[in-house]
C-alpha cells in the first residue's frame, strides 16, 4: 500500500505528495479515504496560512470533512470491522479532562482536530483515526453523505445551541453550505418559519428550493433597516438568529432583529473594526453564544441523513479526484464557479 | 340572542338546556361558539361525575376544546374585533401568583378551566372568555382545527417536557387522539424514529398512516418483554417515552424501555393497584415528569396547524350538532363506533 | 394627607414639590413611603436627562428602590392590610403578553417601571402601586433593608443568569453596590472563590470585609494581562464573570478571563468605541448574557435578608430626609464622599 | 511490599486476607490506602450478598469511600507524583460511549466501580486506580476528609439534580450520613430553609447542630399528615424534596409535600409493596429524578471541603484499623452504637 496526501506548505503552496502509511494503535482504525469536502476554513489556510487563532507552522495535510473504508482494525476496537464504511468525526478529544467529562468535548484543550495546525487532516489515500470517532454508514448512505456529516454536525449543533424548537421563527444570516444545512436541520427541528439572507441570488435560490420560507437579498441597507424588514416579513421578531455569514453586518442584524430574550448563535466570526449594538443585546437580554465545531452531533447528523429527512446531496456542486486537489481548491474559492460544496474523491479507481 | 348549553347534572345525566347570555368584562370577549371536541375527561365526568381529583358538585356546562366567533368585545381588548374567529385556550390563570410569574401558569392554584368543576365549559351557543386566552385563527384555519388546538397543545407540551429533539428515538404508549397528535408533533420536532403501541389495530393503522415508523399491538406480553421488543425494533432504547394510554402497563413499559438518563412523560394517569419498577427508574436516572394541561403551547399549536406541518383533520371521525350532544357523547364513548375525535357544531344554522 | 415628591425637570434640575395624592384601583395599595435608595441610573437621569435608551421627555418623579407602609388597600387585594410594611418591586408587568406568560416579565414591552421615563417613581410621601408587586416585610426586616431588595434582586438575577452554583469560581468586575451585593449573593449560592476588581481601594476593602476571597485594584494593565493575573490567583479560569463596572475594560477582561464554555453576565453596559475580543468569546463558547432588571427575584432577595444570610446594611453609607434630596443626589454622585448607598427617608417625623 | 485486603466471600463472611500487589498501567497510579469509610451499600453486601440489582458472585474486596497516598505512577500520568495524597473517585468510566461523551458518565454501561460486583474495592493496603479519577488533596485536607468526599459527592449531585438554589425551601427525608451531608451542601447552595425528618432523635440532633432549620421526628403519622405539618412549619410547600431515607414513607411524603412544579430527588430506593400517590405527582408536575452515584462532583466536593465551607468531620463517629474491619462493619450496622460514619484506617503504623 502506498499513500499520497494533499499537503499545505504555506500560503498558496498546496502539493500532492507521497507520505508514509500510518501505523495504528489498539483503539484506532486505518481507513482508505473515500470523499473529502472542502470547507471555508480550508480555503483560509490555503490562502493565508492561518484561520482564526490557528497558524500553519509546518507542512500540514489538509482535509477534515471525510469518509473512508476500514482497511485495518486495532486490537481493542469492537464496533468496526474491515470493509465498514465510516464517517470520520475529525476531532479526537482526550476523554478525561473537565470539559470532556462534562460533555463539552469540543472545548477540550488537548483535542486533536484534522487539518487544524499542527494536526494533519485526512485528504489523503490512507489515514488512521480513533475508532470511537468513526461512525459506520448504513449501506444506503453514500460516501459523499458521510463526508457531508461534518458541516451537517455544525448545523445540528447550532440549532441545539440556539434552542430551535417547535414553532421557532428563525433568521439565518448567510446562505453558504452551513447556512443552508442549518436551514434544513431547523425545519426538521420544528422551526415553522425560516428567513435566510445573503448577498448572492444563486445561493438564495438554492435555499428557497431547500425549504426557506423567505429569502432576502442583502445589498446596501443598514442592519436596523434589514431587521425591520425581517420583522415585517415574519409578522414578528425571530426568536433565534443563527449567524453563518461571517460578517459584521450579520452580527449587528442579529442583535437588531432577535426577539428580546431570544438567542443569537455565532457560527461565523466577525471581521471586526466596526461598532456593534452590544448594549442593545444586553438590554434585550439576547443570549449570544458561539459555535466552535460541535459535540455529540455526528450520531444525530447521521440519523437525519439515514432516515432521509435531510438531503445533503443538492449542496454538492463539484467533484475532483485527489491528484486534482489544487484545482478543487481553486474551484471552491472562485466566485465565478458558483461552487457550493466541492468534494474530492480520494479513491484510486 | 338566546343561549343553550349542554349541562351535566350528574353521572349519565347530560341535558341540553337554556342558559342566560353571559355579561362580559372589559378584558373579555363574547363568542358565538363554533366547534367543540369531546375529550376523555369529558366522558369520565359524564359517566362517573368525576375525573382525577375533581368531582362534580353542582350542574356544570361541558366543553373545553372549542373555537368560536367574536360577537362582542370588552372595552380593554385590543387584539380582537367582532367577526374574528378564535381558538379558546380553556385555562385562564391569575397572572400574578408565583407559578404564573415564573411561566408555569398551568399550575396556578386559582386557574379557571372550562368544564373542570366548578368551572363551566363552552359547549353552548354563547360563551364569554378572557381575550388574552383567545387566539385569532387565520382565514385558512378552520373552526374544527381551532377546536383541535386544545389536544394539540397537550401534544406540544408533552414533547417539550420530554425534551424531544433532533434525532430523538421516541416511544409513545397509546394511540388515542393525544398519542397520535404527539406522534405528529414529535416528528415535526426532529424525532427520527417513533414507535407507538396500542391494543387497537384500527388506531395503530391510523397512527401508521400519520407517520409512525413502527406500531406494536399490545396483547398479553409483560412490560419487560415489550420493552425488549421495542429495543430490538429501534436498534436501541428510546431516549424518551411519552405515556398516553393511562394504563399501569404503559407506565411500567416506559420505565423498562427508556434509555438510562432519558425521560418518561406521563400524560396518562395510572389506575394504580399494581407494583411498578420504580427503583429501576431511579437507578437508570429516568426523569419522570407529569403533564397537567399545558402552558404557552397554543401559539405553537396554531403555528403548526397554520403552516400546514401538522394536519389534525384526519383525527375527526364524527360530527354532531349541539342539540344532539348526548348522541355525540354516546358515540365518543362506544368502542363499536371506532370514534377518534367527535366534534360538536354549536352554530345555529 | 398632603403629598410631596422629588421631581426631575431636566438635567441638573431636581425639585422637591407638591403633587396630588394618588387614587388607587382595586388591585392597588396606597403607600406611605419609608426608605428610597439612589442608584447609578438615577444619577444619570439627573446629570444627563437620559440613561441607556430612555430619555426624559417630561418632568418625572425619581425613585425606584423603595419601601413603604400600606395606608389604603384596594378592594381586590387579599394579601396586604393597612399597616403592613412592604418592599416595592418597581416593575409592574402586563401579565398577559408572551414574555409575561413565559416567566420573563422583565422584558414585557408594556411594563411600568418606577422612574424610567415616562413612568413616575416613588421618591415621594404617598405612592400607589400594584399590590402584587408589594412584598410584606417581616417585623425584623427594616425599611432600609426593604429598599435594598431592589439592587439585591439584580444580584440574585445575575447569579441565576450566570448559573453560579456549588464550587463556582467567580470573577466580578466592579465593586460598586451591585458588584458587592452580587459577591454576597454568590457566596451564599455556593461560589467557593470570588475575585473582585475595581479602581477604588475603598470599595475593594469593603468587598474584602464582606467576603471577597481576592480583590484586585485595576490600574493601567491591559485586559489580557489582568485575565492572566486572575487565573494565577484562582489557580484556574473563573467559570463565570459578572461584569458590574460598566466599562469596556470589564467586558474585555471577562472575555479573556472566563473559562471556555463559561458565562459572562453583563450587568453593566459598555461605553463602546473600543475593539472587543468578540471572536475569542465565540471560539471559547462563552455565553454572553445581559441583565435587564430582574424577574421573580424579590421573594428570593427578601428570603436572603430575612434569614440573615445576606446583610445589606454595611452598604448604606449616607442618609438624608426627603426635603434634602438634592443634597442626597450630590452626595451619591461625588467621589469625595466615598458614598456607597445613599438612602432617603421619606417619612414626615 | 505485602498487601492485605478485606474480602467478602458471601453473606456474613468477611475475611481479612493476603492479596497480590497490583500491577499498574500507564494511566494508573498505585496507592497506599489511607482512610476508607463504610457505607450502607457495603452493609447490604455484607449481610445479604446483594444490593439493588447487583449480586456477589465471587469473592470481592470491599471499600469504595477511600483516600490514599501515591506510591507508584504510570508513565502517562502527568498530574500526580509519588507522595501525593489523593481522594479516589471509585467509578472509572469508559470515556467513549454515548453517555460518557454527553457528560453522564455515572450511567456508563461499562463503568468500573469499586466494591460493586464483580469489581473489587479499595479496602486494602495497596490499590491501583485510574489517575484521572484520583484528586490530589491539599495539605490541609485530611485523609478522612478525602474518604468522605465520596458521600459528599452524592450530596452535591443530589442538590444539582434537584436544582437547589438561592432561596430554595428544602425537605430532606432521612438524617443518615447522606441526608446530613445533603443538608450541609444545600445550605451552602443557597437553600434558606431546610427541614429534615428521621425516626431517630440522635440523628436529628446532629442535623440540627449542623444547620437544619427544622427537624421532625417521624413516628406513626401518615405521609399526608407529615406533609401538612411540613407546610405549616415552612409557611409554604418545599420547592424540592431529597429523599435519603430509603423508605416508602419518604417517597410518599415527598409527593404530598413538594410544591407543584417542584422536584423530588430519589437518593434512597423504595422497599416497595406499597401504594404510592403517583397520579398526584403527575398532576402536580413534580419531576421525579433518581440519583445513581454522581458525575463531575468530586472536584466540587473537594472545593467545598478545602475552602472550609462544608465540615464533614463531625459525621465520623468511629475508627478502626484494617485488621479490625469485621468489628468496623459490626459497629456500622448496629443501632446501639449510634454510629454515623465508621472509618477504617488502612495504613500499617
Amino acid at each position: 500500500m502506498a499513500n499520497i496526501a494533499v499537503v499545505l506548505h504555506g500560503p498558496n503552496d498546496l502539493r500532492v505528495e507521497s507520505i508514509p502509511v500510518p501505523e495504528i494503535k489498539d483503539n484506532e482504525v486505518l481507513l482508505s479515504m473515500s470523499s473529502v469536502g472542502i470547507c471555508g476554513s480550508d480555503l483560509k489556510y490555503w490562502k493565508y496560512g492561518k484561520c482564526g487563532k490557528f497558524s500553519l507552522e509546518k507542512p500540514m495535510i489538509m482535509g477534515h470533512e471525510g469518509s473512508g473504508k476500514v482497511v485495518k482494525v486495532g486490537s481493542g476496537v469492537k464496533h468496526l470491522k474491515i470493509g465498514d464504511r465510516v464517517a470520520i468525526e475529525p476531532g479526537v478529544s482526550c476523554g478525561v479532562c473537565r470539559l470532556c467529562k462534562t460533555g463539552r468535548y469540543n472545548l477540550c484543550p488537548r483535542i486533536f482536530f484534522c487539518a487544524t495546525p499542527p494536526d494533519d487532516g485526512n485528504l489523503c489515500r490512507l489515514y488512521k483515526h480513533s475508532a470511537q470517532f468513526c461512525f459506520r454508514l448504513p449501506d444506503h448512505v453514500t460516501d459523499d453523505e458521510g463526508a457531508m456529516l461534518e458541516p451537517l454536525a455544525v448545523a445540528v449543533y447550532s440549532c441545539r445551541k440556539g434552542k430551535v424548537g417547535l414553532g421557532t421563527k428563525l433568521l439565518i444570516c448567510g446562505a453558504g453550505p452551513v447556512g443552508i444545512l442549518t436551514l434544513m436541520v431547523a425545519k426538521q427541528n420544528g422551526a415553522t418559519t425560516v428567513v435566510i439572507t445573503d448577498i448572492d441570488e444563486t445561493r438564495l435560490a438554492l435555499a428557497k428550493s431547500l425549504g426557506a420560507d423567505f429569502t432576502i437579498r442583502v445589498s446596501s441597507e443598514k442592519p436596523e433597516q434589514l431587521a425591520t424588514n425581517i420583522s415585517e416579513i415574519l409578522g414578528d421578531h425571530p426568536d433565534v438568529t443563527i449567524e453563518c455569514s461571517g460578517t459584521n453586518f450579520g452580527f449587528s442584524t442579529g442583535i437588531y432583529a432577535t426577539l428580546p430574550g431570544g438567542c443569537l448563535v455565532m457560527v461565523g466570526r466577525v471581521p471586526g473594526d466596526a461598532e456593534f449594538p452590544l448594549n442593545l443585546a444586553f438590554t434585550k437580554e439576547i443570549d449570544i453564544t458561539g459555535v466552535f465545531r460541535y459535540a455529540n452531533c455526528y450520531p444525530t447528523a447521521l440519523e437525519l441523513v439515514s432516515k432521509g429527512v435531510v438531503d445533503v446531496k443538492p449542496l454538492i456542486s463539484h467533484r475532483f479526484s485527489l491528484p486534482d486537489s489544487v484545482k478543487a481548491f481553486e474551484t471552491a474559492s472562485s466566485h465565478d464557479t458558483k461552487a457550493v460544496k466541492v468534494i474530492i474523491e480520494c479513491g484510486q479507481n
